[in-house]
Order: C-alpha cells, then sequence, then structure tokens
C-alpha cells in the first residue's frame, strides 16, 4: 500500500512468524543489522506481539546502539479457507543501526 | 519508565487485554475519543497484537478521521509466578483525533 516505503529490497527485511522462538529473529536481525544500517522487522496477526519482543530484546540485550526509527501499523486482505476474505493488522518496525563502530565511546 | 508522556490522566487509556473480543475495546476507544482528542491504547505481551487490531479497525471502519500519533514500545518487568523476575513487552498506541465535528465537509 506504501509504494513510497524506503524498503530497498528483501535483505534487510525480516518477517516475524510465531513458530520460532523469538532468539531466532533475534538473530536473524543482528546479522542484518551488521551488512545495513536499517533493518525492517515485518509480522502480522498473532505474531506482531513476537515482532515487538524482537525489536526489545534486540535493542536492550543485544545492541544497545540501535533505535526504533519509526513504526507502520497497516491491513491486509487474506483470503481465509472458507473462501471469503479476512482483514489481518500488520505492523512494520525500522530499526536503525548507529553510524559508529561497535566499542567506540 | 517515561516521565514526561502527556498522559494527562487514566480517563483517555484504554487498557487491552486477550479476554474480551476487539470491538468492546473498539467500543471504549470510541467513547474516549468523544471525550478527548487524544486516546491512548495500551496493551503488553499477547495483547499487544489486539491493541493494533482495536486501532485499525477504530481507523478504518469507525473513525475515519483518527490517526496513529505515535506508538511508544517498551519493556516491563513483571514477577512470575515461580518467583523469578520476566521481560514483558509493552506497546503504547497514541491515537489522535480530527478537531472538526462529525459530518463536516
Amino acid at each position: 500500500m506504501s509504494e513510497d516505503k524506503s524498503q530497498e529490497d528483501n535483505r534487510n527485511v525480516v518477517y516475524i512468524g510465531s513458530q520460532k522462538p523469538a532468539m531466532s529473529y533475534v538473530l536473524a536481525t543482528l546479522s542484518c543489522l551488521n551488512n545495513s544500517p536499517k533493518v525492517y522487522l515485518k509480522a502480522r496477526g498473532a505474531a506482531i506481539s513476537h515482532a515487538v519482543d524482537v525489536a526489545q530484546i534486540t535493542i536492550n540485550r543485544f545492541a544497545q546502539g540501535v533505535k526504533v526509527a519509526g513504526i507502520t501499523l497497516d491491513t491486509e486482505e487474506l483470503q481465509s479457507q472458507e473462501g471469503g476474505m479476512r482483514n489481518v493488522s500488520t505492523i512494520l518496525i525500522e530499526l536503525e543501526g548507529s553510524k559508529k563502530g561497535k566499542g567506540e565511546d
């Protein structure tokens, strides 16, 4: 929906589901942050709470210089198994790393 | 934690849990928006997804002039039943109503 969003490509987007433990998404996020100053966490439905956990664990425990630069809420239409359409909320959390190298100041 | 947050009092805060259906929180939110231009939706843990649903349903279906003015993520420490402490993520969604009366333009 938001065409102007600067998600250059999918390499810096971490799609968060509910199956895997938060820590595996935290690892994926940290690995993305090593390659890109901006990382987007994307989740929908019940996984939204999980995405918030991943953001908070990443920032508070592993990457203190990283900040939440923006959060976007949206709604997607999904085809339900019964054939109708249903609405699902989505979240996009933008994490921004510090430009400084690790261990400075 | 954030003392400077301008949540003047609790009258414009809707605490969102996971038990009740989203629609009852939507009603509470609409009723708050009638009395106050700003309403805060607050949730923690698994109810975070529910809070996002409530915000999206409120905006898309019932109060088109209302916007998400800000979203804050945080972590709270809770006493677990086994005696230890555990961290729980929280979300605070700030909804801002339009100043215009209903039915105008």
